[in-house]
């Protein structure tokens, strides 16, 4: 049963490794009212995985610690399990998928866990996982179903409490739903005025119709950005918790997640996961009710792969006209590169990439195109580069 | 005279505006050393100009104030003396090169300020701006040769004073010196004992060259990534400070300032700008004397231009083999382009761009290049990609 007794010792427990994270005024994400982050980005090993898995680890009994602890992830969870175990002086091993980003795995090994990569999906080191838990004794450590890492993820809720005593509502992450089940908990068990809203991906909406249906719902696959709530099937307790403490759970889709990303990168300085940025999201495009309010979202982390980091930073370059890829048709005679590059630099636009091609067949035989890819100031400055090329005689297409 | 009284007066004031931004501990920096990162990138603005400008305008007149505030800069002392203006309830005017980019310009006036864009570069600004001081009678706010200024900027040596008192060092970007001064001003009266380093980059070493050679010597152009310490010449009251509190001032590379800022994306989670991530690079890469030592760097800004900060990741995704081009030779002939992909695809390389092309100078007439762009998961993944071209009988170039 969780208490909040258990809340409160896993937030004193937790004062030898968990930072109390910030919280920081963000008055750009949505002026209609007045947000807050709770940065758990910023959290020790990016998230607030470690939480939960801290808490969990040191209550297990000596014979549990001596023979170590096996968990499966290919994320956040993994590298809270690793440093988790490593500070309680015991051993972990991590199953991961032999296609996890590698800077995942060189994270989790850094934090001291043994690795065990499994040929194949989640699924195949998930199973691996509970293999050698019934072959070596080692104990589980459940990700979101389990009420010592649920006490856990509550303590951010204590912290919340404390930071921010008059918030009006609070947007959390749901993957599997520990972290939401947790602070979810704390908070109405304190004050059950402040509204708890929950958040999913489109993509991955497995708690959003567990809880509309009454009933623990399994999808058959998930896809989004926000790969750290990617999650097929909800927790038994975690279920639970939703349906009795949280007001709503909302989605957003994978073009708001990705905004809200790039927001928190350029507003707030702040780089998020997909997971961590749906909070956001939720509020900038007024998913849950919150105008006029004082509305905290916790930022659950910030381990994005680098690459998709990089795509959500050209697609926002793209759509805020700092970058245009140019398609000039030209005739294929001797000085017209250096024409179009004059006319280009004299406006400033700053040319990244160039490609020159000779009789495709969408032109004529004696034509040719030009693509340049190249650095804008913003939309007018694309309207000026164009309209200097057109009134020089180049057709663009 | 900027005095310690001065600079307590100062933290009175700004708590009305700054945050009392976080320390945070980060062994990732550098394993020989503690290091600690004090976040002004999360200071309201993303940085810390916000201090000094709020303090030098609120100590202003009553008859200054009515007339107004006048200041220049493409970057964070523009956004600093809008919002700290616009707080104080008196009118600012900014001027800026029309080339600046326009998320710099329109967050200045998003905090209130007018904008008056001059065309030319930042020196052609400056000189407008002293024009209208001595038209209009604005009062110009100087971005750091001014003792108020300077003893703003100083209330983060108290705070740090306060959140680590057993410091041994704190690292500090310099650019015209006014942060510096104030942080060594501050620390260095209360505890001589901690050291205060200064960082400059490669391409702006004015204060560095000037302290060297006791008289302050001026740049004829500057060159680096880390515009906001892209400083031709420092102030007489900032020089007067370095050179009496300030241990030592050391430079890094561009290399070294893009490797820094990769490593706070990745491992804190945090957006640095160059001048913010300095401090950070000198950390890293042993050019202070604090091995062993627990070490500050004071991360100064976070208003990176997401065109830049887009390449340090282009370049980071390269240099960690997270990134591929390839060059293929085919022969002419039905299929080779299927087959290609076809092994890149079973070893889960991730085609992003193909670019196929016929008959250029190097080949042989009928064959032609293949030119591929891929996501890979490290060095080891690259090279396995290579081998299995390589022995499906394909030459790369």
């Amino acid at each position: 049963m969780l208490t909040l007794d258990k809340v409160y010792h896993a937030s004193y427990v937790l004062k030898e490794v968990v930072r109390n994270t910030d919280l920081i005024y963000a008055p750009g994400i949505n002026p209609q009212c007045q947000v807050y982050l709770k940065p758990e980005n910023l959290q020790v090993t990016g998230s607030f995985k470690v939480r939960g898995a801290y808490y969990k680890i040191s209550q297990l009994s000596d014979e549990e610690k001596a023979k170590g602890v096996i968990a499966c992830s290919a994320g956040n969870h993994a590298q809270g399990v690793a440093l988790a175990a490593t500070r309680n002086g015991i051993k972990s091993l991590i199953c991961l998928p032999d296609g996890a980003p590698i800077s995942k795995v060189e994270a989790t090994r850094s934090y001291g866990a043994d690795i065990c990569l499994v040929k194949g999906v989640y699924d195949d080191a998930y199973q691996k996982a509970l293999e050698l838990r019934d072959e070596k004794g080692y104990t589980f450590i459940h990700p979101f179903d389990d009420e010592n890492v649920i006490a856990g993820q509550g303590t951010i809720g204590l912290e919340l409490l404390t930071q921010l005593p008059d918030a009006d509502a609070v947007i959390v992450p749901v993957g599997g739903g520990g972290l939401i089940s947790g602070v979810a908990f704390a908070i109405k068990s304190l004050n059950p005025n402040i509204k708890v809203y929950g958040v999913q991906a489109c993509g991955a909406p497995s708690m959003v119709n567990s809880v509309k249906s009454k009933k623990i719902q399994c999808l058959d696959s998930v896809s989004t950005i926000a790969d750290g709530i990617a999650v097929k099937e909800p927790g038994e307790h975690t279920f639970e918790y939703c349906s009795q403490y949280v007001d709503d759970i909302v989605t957003v889709t994978e073009d708001e997640i990705s905004t809200a990303i790039l927001t928190l990168i350029e507003q707030q300085k702040l780089i998020a996961e997909g997971a961590g940025a749906v909070s956001v999201a939720a509020a900038m495009f007024n998913k849950v009710p919150v105008q006029g309010k004082k509305v905290i979202c916790l930022v659950s982390g910030g381990n994005i792969d680098v690459t998709i980091l990089s795509r959500v930073i050209k697609r926002g370059l793209l759509k805020s006209g700092r970058s245009l890829a140019l398609t000039i048709e030209l005739m294929d005679k001797p000085g017209q590169l250096k024409d179009v590059s004059r006319i280009i630099a004299d406006l400033g636009g700053n040319v990244v990439a160039v490609h020159h091609e000779r009789a495709s067949e969408g032109s004529d035989i004696n034509g040719c195109f030009l693509r340049m890819q190249m650095e804008t100031r913003n939309f007018e400055h694309i309207e000026a580069i164009k309209k200097a090329l057109t009134d020089a005689g180049y057709r663009l297409s």
